[in-house]
């Protein structure tokens, strides 16, 4: 005699650190949460112990969200389907989840990425592969380290759909005491300055390598804003979407933490390292090397003049000197603060 | 048979961290410095060391850098008339300076706070004592941690004037290859930045001794120049000028220097210390401290709702604990980002 289920059901596609922290806000929420994971084994660690020991180590996930490895059973009947994978794989994956898809669902991005080649961002992809309306479509975003949203430390965050009551929707299904949400319709801002911040992030790093100090850092973090402003504006986004949480936030806890891999990567850069020398003592690339060249490219489309873009592929792809970028940026004419 | 001296004449009145290191930068620009000592001790030490022992140990200052106690002395046929002091003694000694200025010369503020009583800005307090116009009337601020700009390591900073043929004369007479300064009309929101940044860097700092995250210090800034942008608004200032150098741009190298005092404050109250204690360890109180209220006062007479100011306030001057202040904040209803 039990009544039907009201929670809302969310399925989350993917278990790294970041769609797996989601799923634990999502739960917190009162949502039922599904996570679809490639490998079984994660899926059994996360159904049998509650942990994602490869992601999220230390981590109890709550009872309501559980794993599996069928997409089907993921993303049946859900109200918000999360997508958690990597940016440059979304559109083979989502093209094979399409039949699936719950008919009223609305797709939520997690990613922050442009896609190479097309140059479209992540929700421009969702669009162009599932043919779903953008008031089906939305983001989440902010300055949101998985590992501390996971030990329910405090943030904001920025839930964006040109859907205002779509946007609340999310917002109410992903707000808890320590998760705060706030509604934007400006996703083409939102997901700009998402892919961006990786770029400055270098930057940021390089910097640091240098030992340039904190005025520079606080003078990179502005200009660098201000370049993507100027190309957000270009592409039809609001201005001052790059000061809030989506730009300004997300960039200062992704320059602030030793947890964020494009400020490492640039660090090591900054100390004099080649490109190949510091892809084999981090044993990765950072996400800012891939975006830095198709967020020139997407500049150089729309004639935007993006010095600090334009250094940081200079340093990373054709192996300028930091000290020559830097005296050049330094020495470029004077100007006023806002053209 | 020498020709007349054509170089610009700057006087800087105050020898503190910044008041010296603006004179560097002055003089690595090419201009001639005389720097107002208020102590016979530092004078001396000035003419005689090249050095400011009490204030920038280590560094010596350029033969165009003389110093004198005489305020005469100082300003005399100055282009560029610099103040340096604590905030609190403006209207005193300005007053008293009042009869020596040089007929034209341009006053330049490097000081960021709030007068308690009047809350005035430092120009609108220049403005009330001189009776000269705006158009004499610039601001200096930025990322510009003194002892790096002293050292010679980069940083962008604003030259401000509503009067942009006078900006772009002091942008020329102090733009060196580590010193880039951008030119700006918006003088108030220039000089609000400034000062509420220092409430703003306690609140991180107070985060920061909570040990609350990254995403919470990237949420904290973000939110803080939301709110200072509002009050700016209300005052007549542009709200770019707050995602500029004046506004993130100061705020993000006061939180990440570990040289601030507003933050190491803070990080002390977050910790659970009380004004007192913290008082009695750091052995001085920070800007903020004092500035929160005449912030807070500014705001509600102009019906700006400014809740991080408020909870400042609050945990400073009211003994509100910062978790119990913390919770308050993340309990507030659900919102847009802007409104």
């Amino acid at each position: 005699m039990s009544k039907p289920d009201q929670r809302v059901r969310a399925a989350v596609l993917g278990t790294g650190s970041w769609g797996t922290a989601f799923a634990v806000v999502l739960a917190d929420a009162g949502c039922e949460v599904t996570l679809w994971a490639r490998r079984a084994e994660v899926a059994e660690a996360v159904n049998s112990t509650r942990t994602n020991p490869d992601y999220l180590p230390g981590i109890e996930l709550p009872a309501a969200v559980r794993a599996t490895t069928d997409p089907a059973e993921a993303v049946r009947d859900a109200d918000f389907t999360v997508l958690a994978i990597p940016s440059q794989t979304l559109r083979a994956n989502l093209a094979e989840w399409l039949p699936l898809l719950a008919p009223d669902t609305v797709l939520v991005s997690l990613m922050k990425g442009i896609e190479l080649g097309s140059a479209m961002r992540m929700s421009e992809v969702v669009e162009d592969v599932t043919k779903v309306g953008p008031d089906r479509i939305a983001v989440v975003t902010g300055p949101n380290l998985a590992r501390e949203i996971a030990a329910r430390r405090p943030a904001a965050a920025v839930v964006a759909c040109t859907d205002d009551a779509v946007a609340r929707r999310l917002q109410a299904a992903c707000h808890t005491p320590y998760f705060r949400p706030y509604t934007n319709t400006d996703v083409i801002g939102c997901e700009l300055g998402g892919a961006v911040k990786n770029v400055i992030g270098l930057a940021v790093g390089i910097a640091d390598g240098m030992g340039l100090g904190d005025n520079a850092k606080g003078s990179l973090i502005t200009r660098g804003l201000a370049e993507t402003t100027r190309l957000g504006m270009a592409l039809g986004a609001d201005p001052l979407t790059f000061s809030g949480l989506a730009g300004l936030g997300d960039l200062v806890a992704t320059c602030s933490s030793p947890l964020s891999r494009n400020h490492t990567f640039g660090t090591n850069l900054g100390k004099g390292m080649t490109l190949q020398e510091t892809v084999a003592v981090t044993r990765q690339t950072a996400e800012g090397v891939k975006s830095c060249r198709s967020v020139l490219d997407l500049a150089r489309r729309h004639g935007v003049d993006m010095p600090l873009t334009e250094t940081v592929v200079g340093i990373v792809h054709e192996g300028k000197s930091p000290l020559t970028a830097l005296k050049e940026l330094m020495s470029r004419s004077a100007k006023p603060e806002r053209r």
